[in-house]
């Protein structure tokens, strides 16, 4: 009995049908072409015609076993249009989330220590077009510029998050997105820093103030300056440190047809 | 020194400022025209022309609070309108996501209980023009056709969660979805039951298999049939019992012009 | 067929059995005997011989709701007892999670906001014993005494969280806990803050520094100078805005005997 | 100025001090005697004595990037003993959580496929004396047995989780905790099944039908006939399918000394 071969008779086409939040580990490429392995959390959808009743859903766990654990940029179109083809789907969508580490020099000292960022692939074929969207969220420290003017001594100030999604016609690395999220913050946030690099981190940001509105502003402008991006989405979070809500902004780029 | 209201020279425009993550305890009107309490997360976000620095972060809070804490789908729309005015913006949108709770009889035995539901209403406003969305996701029981189709005895079952959004012309209550949706699944989800009600819903859900696609193909024909939604977004996901992932399937109508 | 009441031959007790995440809406009396409408999260839990199967897990949904809404640290132990009494146990826990709001005046505009604490209450009772157990997480700004010794200008600062759990003679309202906690932080937190609030909270956190390990200690004094509390926990962790991970410390006092 | 090291007059001893919610990749050993990639969080504590004003919290993070990334149940002591040389603390925590990777063949086609679980070292010293905890967390499917003994057809089923805590005198293995409690369940869960496996676990699990307070002794008895395991705490959680609300029991061995 393959209940999910029978015919359908609602006449409602499904947008995506598949698995969700299976864990995997993978190896991602970076931009030196080492390699760095993680644990990815991965959704495999795609449509289903309306005569059919149901998808397969096995098969979406045997296309990504069949891959092999070497995810990057490229590769992870062979997912999709296996799944295309394996499904007889028209569109496939494979969407990968993992913590992405990058080892970082303290400021002062030059002492090493890594730091996570949160990263997600989202590949798309519709027939033979393809889409590519990466995000990578960068934790930051922001100063307020107001709380800094109007104040005799300190200014608050807190870790943010800044989310950046990209479409691209060059590679862009990981590594990219994050050197500029950085850039635009009051300071970047690294996982060990000795006095000499405290003291030097306080006072950039103290030199730095941003609202949420000028960093993703400041990212903008450096994402507007690279040809090779067509489109982007910047969102960024204060874990405000004088309130228990977060600010937030967004800006988006349209994309250019 | 207002920092905020400098004038600002990268000519970016911010599509959402605001804050996020508020909570909030407010007070919803339910069908029977009472209303509940219950703790709302809310966001409250607005454009930002390119020649300002900055929002007023704390105008939100105020327009928050002046309004009180009775909020319904008409009323919501005086916190968007005053947002718009206090902030100087053409856009604004008021996001509040809130548990619900209905009293419901077992099956069987009458039992009362009461079962919660997520609910999230997102009101916007560009310009003179209104924009509301309601989300509403229901807990409820699935079992699976192929695994009762192939098996001499028993079928695997599991929790499932299906959410709907919707626009519409007339107001279509909370009550009205959770009805729409439990109808559409194996069996409705209780928080009480005694026994005669366990081996009712056990039976039910037995006698009424559903993959996902099928429970998102069944809430959008009942979806469908009510003239006065004019968009809707179905999405079903199942934490299966038999996986430690979940399957999922989403529908969605497009909205008439 | 009463599964749960045949008799078990595996000699294990089990120690704890019930329900658990259970959403409810409650309202809890506050310290100007007035109360409060909120949402908890709850589990009911009893302890089960070794010769019964099974609980009856029905029976503590309708203790539940034969108790009604209003919760208080007095009259929660008629849900204890009752669980004794209905499930015939030794033992009873009834464990409540619930945002608490308290109004605020801004410190120098006086602008009033509602801050969200989140509490718990666990109250439990071994045959004619009962213990009741108090947690009140309370957000708070702290500013890092070193970065402000060693830099030239400015400090790092961010959002921390202090949770205190404590035992007591005569009963101590939830408002105690927050004013102590908040009086032995860098400074509190609001919701709503004008400009010259703003000024007035960076100033008094640059004014008074605090590690996460003063900030246990000066809660700690703080709780010792009270005699009606038999023990405590207090936990502080820091959102360290120039790092992506927490700082951390605890301290507690024994019981008693 | 080592604001750390200053004397403090408080007279309150910090029982845990240090970082939490590190996030780091580690290389973790299989019974196999091979070894598997992931990602860990991390939670690095000290206790701090009372005429201390800090501790230095970089060291944490500088011991952590000393040990590299290859971490089991013996080497994770080097650790701990390398947090109390350089924090001159006498008592040391290091607490790891991480997914670990099993591949599992379907129970009739052999289907390999990758199935995660929740793991999480304690590793502890006091002076000389250490301590080390191990939990496992297995997804598992249950079935009711109260549903199936009533109902005409069919029996209520859902995902359930059990975690394991075990202090153990010979090494017991991430992969003999796992198989015990899939052996103790209705049935074990998998990533990938292809029909015939379907309907192998629907009819194992309708075959087994197991209570949580079933599940929790079912694991205990096996967890008591191995000499090697002194201790254990066993809590199994189920996402009932026919509630919004989870089912609970814990059973827990006393620590013999």
């Amino acid at each position: 009995a393959d209940c999910q071969s029978q015919q359908d008779h609602r006449k409602i086409k499904i947008h995506r049908v598949g698995v969700k939040g299976l864990r995997y580990p993978i190896e991602v490429r970076d931009k030196n072409f080492e390699s760095q392995h993680t644990v990815a959390t991965v959704s495999l959808l795609v449509d289903l015609p309306h005569h059919f009743k149901g998808t397969h859903m096995s098969r979406f766990v045997e296309v990504l076993n069949a891959h092999g654990r070497m995810v990057h940029v490229c590769n992870v179109f062979s997912i999709v249009h296996e799944l295309q083809k394996k499904l007889h789907a028209e569109t496939a969508h494979v969407i990968m989330e993992f913590p992405y580490f990058i080892e970082k020099n303290a400021p002062v000292t030059g002492s090493k220590g890594l730091v996570d960022y949160q990263v997600r692939f989202e590949a798309a074929a519709y027939l033979d077009e393809t889409d590519f969207v990466m995000w990578v969220t960068v934790p930051v420290t922001t100063l307020c510029p107001c709380s800094k003017a109007i104040s005799d001594r300190g200014a608050h100030n807190q870790r943010g998050y800044v989310s950046v999604a990209i479409r691209f016609v060059q590679t862009i690395w990981i590594e990219d997105i994050i050197e500029l999220v950085e850039a635009s913050a009051s300071s970047p946030i690294y996982s060990l820093l000795k006095r000499p690099d405290e003291k030097y981190v306080t006072e950039l940001a103290f030199d730095n103030p941003v609202f949420v509105e000028d960093l993703v502003r400041n990212v903008a402008l450096r994402l507007n300056a690279n040809q090779d991006i067509l489109w982007y989405r910047v969102e960024a979070e204060n874990m405000e440190s004088i309130h228990n809500h977060a600010a937030y902004a967004c800006v988006e780029k349209e994309l250019e047809t």
